[in-house]
């Protein structure tokens, strides 16, 4: 559970602005990229040092810098200094602990999101930062580490495919969370996999590690959640905002993943029902259980104690005991605990304990 | 539980837009079905190519095309093409996971709503997604396999009955909408009579199964919520939209069905607590039962062992014990033994556990 | 429980506007009561037939037609055409499930709300529907039954007490909706003598019915607070509405309402949260009284079993014993189970168990 | 509990206005204060007649007229005809069950609130309702009982101290609502050390009792927010309201006494809060000490089983048993015995159960 | 837990606008430091009577007033005077319950907080509030006593650093509000950590320590969120304000400020929800370990019961019981036992309870 131990304090008493990566450091050098384009050229390089990407910034046709690794704070400086970023936008990009959100800085809009991704051997749910500034006419995005969400969409830039080189960076930046959004699914139907498996563990033999990885799972679905809930506001923060850098024609593709941000939040509001079901199922199982062992306990004792008795008061040694002179005591004390233990029995059936 | 099973992943990095069939294939050949009328002439056809339903576009009579089965693309491709649907739509009727929702594009009106049905045998619900585009003098409705829901609509318009041939698209929108929602009715009182049987079960012998079958009913509560929720914002959204294509006088009607929809979600509400209540009334039962179970064995544990403990002196081989020796002294061990009994039985009595 | 078979379904295809009696058949005939009054004059008769009503629709003088039975579909059918009520309004008014709720349809305002009784036999609270359709000059009621709740209101019509003969029809309505609504406060009081009783019993002698009236009592405000919430809405709306039917002067008597419903609501709030307490109440109870069991029986049985194994050592009948042969071995024995015995009490005291 | 059992139901079908004092008789005659002043002068004067308060009215001083008692409704029915108050606002006043709330009749302003005492006895809270009638230049209160919450306000406007000679009737209203808050926050400290002193006994030796207490503190709550919650709404309202009665310069003194209410809610959530946790405290204490006495029962049971058991092997009466023949049989015997003995606890130790 | 203990009640009665200080005495003597700072010049001294500050009223530098201990009275009453603050801030300046909030006095705006130290030793988190005073050209602050969160501040403006020294009174108050909330993620990070030590207890080897701690830890929780809260509020309220004495140039900052209020929010809400789920894990684990218990009880007794029963059927002394005078009678009743226990274990074999 590192997700808890973050070491956002070592900022506390700093002015702000001042630029401090927080968080793991997720890859060796950053890795630059520089894509430009419009609908009928397109460009692609990497880029070594970050001032090869200044020329762009006043070109016509789209910028998208990609930088894998934020922990160079040098190279985030430089970059925001060209491209007129806040310094507190900058902060927040090398912060990796912010919350997912967007910010209208007049001259460019501040988007914050959250790539998540499920690490099958952990069994939970990893999340890096992805950070977007979106100009008019570039977009540069920061992530912790190199990550394969976004060669889709660069896949259908090379290639030119649908409505993505014609149109501006705005809809450069849909495509990038759509991205990451739908990636959410995947790691949803992860989990409802899980769940199922879970659900029949419970139905035919549960344990103790049953129980356990329903609360990881109830715990993996709150750290979800707090990831995917800020983000229904963001989106519709970009789609009511009045922000000129984002196209009108693009509204409808933000109303889309917003759908599809609503959608996973109903789904995890779902699993955290079934597991709530789960976790009760799993009581009155133990419950259950329990009651069944107390009967056995119960039925085996009650019917021998006092059996036991009987033979104990013809054990003792009383000089003067008549019924031990008598031949067939023996037999009647043996019919006498015959007749006790049925009528236990019979007890018992009507209480339909047996 | 193949709910939770479904593969929208495999549309994870496409671009928007991008035609995909998700969900289960439930029917062999798409069946495309048209009905052209007005007040005055009606005309029902079932059509082989989709080509055929081009004609009737422009024309002034109201033209509803039906699809049922829509994993055929092209099908669906072509006809968006004629009829001006924006592709995200298109994206939309094909993925069978949408939320409900209505969506305003100027043009048409896009609606997704959810056809449920109550499998007896599975005992559970299913669902299946209706999309309708409603444009100002056509309408075109998709579904997953055939359905009969959609044939009292049908039938009203044969027979010219009421205000539906008098009135446009939007009418017969809020018809097949009003359809759909009288279904969910039919569902609610299935719950009704198998909540009602529960109850009955849980007063006079609950078993685990019992508890199994109230878990079941949450969870299909939860499943249905989830589909029925979205579906009161969505018909506010149509009452109270600036959309041109709803006329004021579809809003009283409109207003009826959104009626229906506050009462199918109390409802469910009810539902939720009583079954909630009745999981209580269950878990009281176990530890009820389990109280008395243990007060049989304390019973009959403390009456005995303090018996046989008294056996158990006057069974031991000392050379000298004078009570042995007594003439009397195994009728006094057994009236001690009788004592003591009477003693535990009248302390039980006071302590009311007999 | 005969609340949750609703046969709504049978409805389910028909087009809107149908009429069809949904509920069940309270009263043989219906019978139709006219009351026309204005501050000088007052007229009450019984009527025949329903267009006996007709001609005192144009009048000025405020004229009310109270009908007790729904059931015959055609008499509200006739009304519904001479008073131009729109189709939906006479279904709603025939279909006994309907939400409480107002609705402007501006030549009249409809209303519909519940009559609630409580029914000592069976101990729990029937619901009645009533219906109120208020013109500029005129009202019509209708009730499932008779019933007795609006006596009041037409005695002070007759001896024209208070406001009542000089306000218009929208004062009626009022007057109506406040008999209505007094009368739940009587139904509250019912409750809370209940509520009463089951904490004497829950302090004194908590039995296994006592949680039963608990669950029972649980349901019922469900049931009452599914009714009474809507209300809130109703009277807000017709307070803050802006039609012309419902005079200034009326809306400080609405507001009262307002308080009142306010007021129930807060009752059936705190009801349920002091039920809740009651559960937890019982439930801490239960597992009291098995934490006792089990401890009377572990001290019982925790000092018997070491001394009647003691007992059982001498009872062995091996050739060689020393301890058997000595003279007060008997007593040295009785000597040491009376030593662990006093240690077993002493250990259970210090435990605080006893 | 007296508290649930009011008799509001015989007010049901009387007209609205009806004047019918609703509550116990909590004072013996009313008794009648007058104090009228400005910033020059000041009188007080007990009031025999209630017709000599009226001379006051037209008087450009301000008026406050208290009035302990409120069971004589034609005192309270000459004073509200000689003020022009509404008949709502006389029934309001009678009626001891009010919710507060602050209603604005253009002339006056109406407002109801809840004076809480603690009452030691019987260790729960008694409530008062105070009313006031707010006009341009007179201030009419309400209570049930004589009571000394409003001396200190007294006092001041004898001393002529601070702000309340100079300003108005308004600042008036708001020193007695603000005398009534302030009274609150006692009754929050006596809760607060009750369940401080709760807690000690929770973490040292509670009993049933303890579990009593924090359900009567529970139940205590939520009567003491019922109250409280709605006067936030009701300053809420007379700080936003638009009434000329209240001056702008007595609204920052308004939203001092808002912020006390929001403080006072924030204290009782977290002492429900803090109760909860209190009882799954105890529920887990009772469960942990169940586990325990369990554990020794089994602890017990266990290692005595078996020996008793080898020892009842030796006790029978077969004629040919080699063992007992032996000469060092019996010490063999108690051997084994002992090594089953150590053996147990062995176990025990490593279950840690010892 | 001195928290509930608050003396509040001491100023019930008391005309609004008395100074009288509620809280414990943290300082000895008020220590007043004033710092005087515009871009160019920077001036720092420790004030001995009030009275110095005065002079720098009405200066156009920023003058930064910060008293530190609130408890003498007439410091903070002469200071109000010179600089026009309004009683009721003065009030709530000496009344250390405020809730944290923001108030417009036209001149001034009355910022109220409070500074959250992790208390080591007790465990537990202290609060102490810090009131700012934010004019257009000063700003003053008052706290309980000398702390260190505004020390990084002051370091700042020494050094003149960032943006601080250009910027007005404003971003003064932003930089103190944001060294507060600063300081709250250090606390988190504490709770974090317990959090994880109290999991990783909890997987090994949960006592009933385990449980306190998670008991205090959700109390700690339900104390911080009644802190933190309210600013969230605080903070929306300056930047959406429309008082001028707060630049926009400041809004993007407080935006900030904004931001994390929100993320120390969410993340106490996921700790919140953490605790539960280990509170649950707890309550599963005791169950458990009862039901384990239990079971070894019964598998020791159920084997046993039946064997000494069978032992002391062949201790009894009856004169004529033939098995006893049987040559390998004795052998033949242990294979007899044998076979019971035989059989019973495989009888818990198959229940799965070995």
């Amino acid at each position: 559970m590192p997700r808890l131990k973050k070491r956002r304090s070592k900022k506390a008493g700093l002015p702000p602005g001042t630029l401090i990566h927080i968080g793991e450091k997720k890859a060796e050098t950053p890795r630059i990229t520089l894509i430009d384009y419009d609908e009928k050229q397109f460009q692609e390089k990497e880029v070594e040092a970050i001032e090869e990407c200044f020329a762009f910034k006043d070109k016509h046709t789209v910028t998208w810098i990609n930088i894998d690794g934020i922990h160079e704070v040098e190279v985030i400086e430089k970059l925001g200094k060209c491209f007129d970023v806040h310094p507190l936008t900058l902060e927040d990009i090398l912060n990796t602990e912010q919350r997912p959100k967007a910010e209208d800085f007049d001259d460019y809009v501040f988007i914050v999101s959250k790539m998540l991704y499920y690490d099958e051997k952990k069994d939970s749910v990893r999340s890096e930062q992805v950070s977007i500034v979106l100009g008019s006419s570039f977009l540069i995005s920061f992530q912790e580490a190199e990550g394969d969400v976004f060669n889709s969409v660069r896949e259908r830039l090379r290639k030119g495919k649908g409505r993505i080189r014609k149109a501006g960076s705005d809809y450069l930046a849909y495509a990038l969370i759509d991205a990451i959004i739908d990636h959410y699914f995947i790691i949803l139907e992860n989990f409802g996999e899980k769940i199922e498996s879970l659900e029949d563990q419970l139905v035919t033999a549960p344990t103790q590690e049953t129980l356990q990885s329903i609360h990881n799972m109830k715990r993996e679905m709150i750290f979800f959640r707090k990831q995917v809930w800020p983000l229904r506001e963001l989106i519709a923060g970009l789609t009511k905002g009045e922000t000129p850098l984002i196209n009108e024609s693009t509204h409808v593709y933000l109303r889309d993943v917003y759908d599809h941000t609503i959608q996973i939040i109903d789904t995890i509001e779902s699993f955290r029902d079934i597991l709530s079901g789960m976790l009760d199922i799993y009581l009155s199982y133990i419950s259950n259980k329990m009651n069944e062992v107390m009967k056995v306990l119960t039925i085996i004792a009650t019917i021998f104690i006092p059996l036991t008795f009987v033979a104990g008061i013809y054990g003792m040694n009383f000089k003067f005991m008549p019924e031990l002179e008598w031949h067939w005591g023996y037999f009647l004390a043996l019919f006498v605990m015959g007749v006790i233990a049925v009528f236990m029995v019979f007890y018992f059936r009507k209480k339909e304990w047996l």
